[in-house]
């Protein structure tokens, strides 16, 4: 295990080095364990303040997973969406640049190798998270103009980010999830297509000693 | 606690043949306990076939306390929502009649001597779970006219939907979430004021054996 991390880690730097990041297999979620969920629930809170350690490879595969992973053989995800669009992507920025989850290939997929943590939110503890996750709506995915699949998108969105809260909980990690992004500029870094529709973000890290 | 159980029957029942609606004291949720989160999220699904069986008190204590309630002396709830608005309300609709979910009292307050179960979906399934929760936000919390904070409060009743939903995968409950609703007439129906929204509805009960 740590040695693929640290294998793991290595190609990611050489990738950023090289301006130009290649996918990142993620090792497989351990999807059993975790602590009982009432414990969970009555531990859940918001946390904003962040270590800049970064997060081992299989605990980000497991956040993922956790996230919105396929947790059964028929596609089903950990998170349900309306109508089943599973239209809700999950983009991670991280220091080494910005990647794109595939849970069906269980990787990341490079999409800049570029730190743009900062630019997904307002607040200075935004870039000092080692992880940022954007929920990001892919509209075409809904059949509805975007005002129509706006309470459904969200609400999808909302249903992620607590499976996030609850994974960090029971991990001693510490997140929070924020409204307050630049939606525009954003969307410009990230260079999101016309049918992509930037939700909430979301920081996740070890808490600050 | 069986006895308990029994003295709220028999109270909710004299009160429905009254029609008129006591409150129900719920008794503590019991906040220790349930399964280990990553087994819970590995059988996350929906399940729409319900058994007529009512939850015990104590059963549906514990979800509501799971789905929203407080899990901190400063009143921090088990579901993130935006800039702590706390804004949404857990309408709970059952064979007795419709109820809201008093958090901080850990009571549920009558609203209508009334079995309003069917009108809280469009699929045939909805009249027959014993228990559906209405998401209601109430606007006046949130500051914001209605189309600006839309994105902000479907996504905190989808923080709160997927409580729902883990708890009742660690219990062996089946829950759906469901957009399709009429939201016109189920106002009305409920008798909601201006400033309250009605944003998903979620069914729970007993799997149908």
């Amino acid at each position: 295990m740590r040695k693929s991390v640290l294998l793991l880690t290595l190609v990611v730097s050489i990738a950023s080095q090289a301006q130009d990041l290649k996918p990142i297999q993620l090792p497989t979620a351990q999807t059993e364990g975790g602590r009982p969920l009432m414990q969970v629930l009555k531990e859940r809170k918001t946390r904003r303040e962040f270590s800049p350690e970064k997060l081992p490879m299989q605990v980000l595969a497991n956040l993922l997973w956790a996230a919105f992973g396929i947790n059964r053989p028929d596609g089903g995800r950990t998170a349900p969406s309306a109508m089943n669009w599973q239209e809700i992507e999950i983009y991670v920025a991280m220091g080494d640049g910005l990647f794109l989850y595939n849970a069906k290939a269980n990787r990341l997929d490079p999409i800049l190798a570029q730190d743009v943590r900062a630019a997904t939110g307002l607040q200075a503890f935004v870039a000092a998270a080692p992880v940022n996750l954007v929920y990001v709506a892919d509209l075409s995915k809904t059949g509805q103009a975007e005002s129509e699949a706006e309470l459904f998108t969200a609400a999808d969105a909302g249903f992620i980010g607590e499976n996030v809260y609850l994974f960090c909980t029971s991990e001693g990690l510490a997140t929070v999830v924020r409204g307050s992004v630049d939606r525009a500029a954003l969307a410009k870094i990230m260079k999101l297509g016309p049918n992509q529709k930037i939700l909430l973000a979301q920081s996740v890290g070890y808490p600050k000693k």
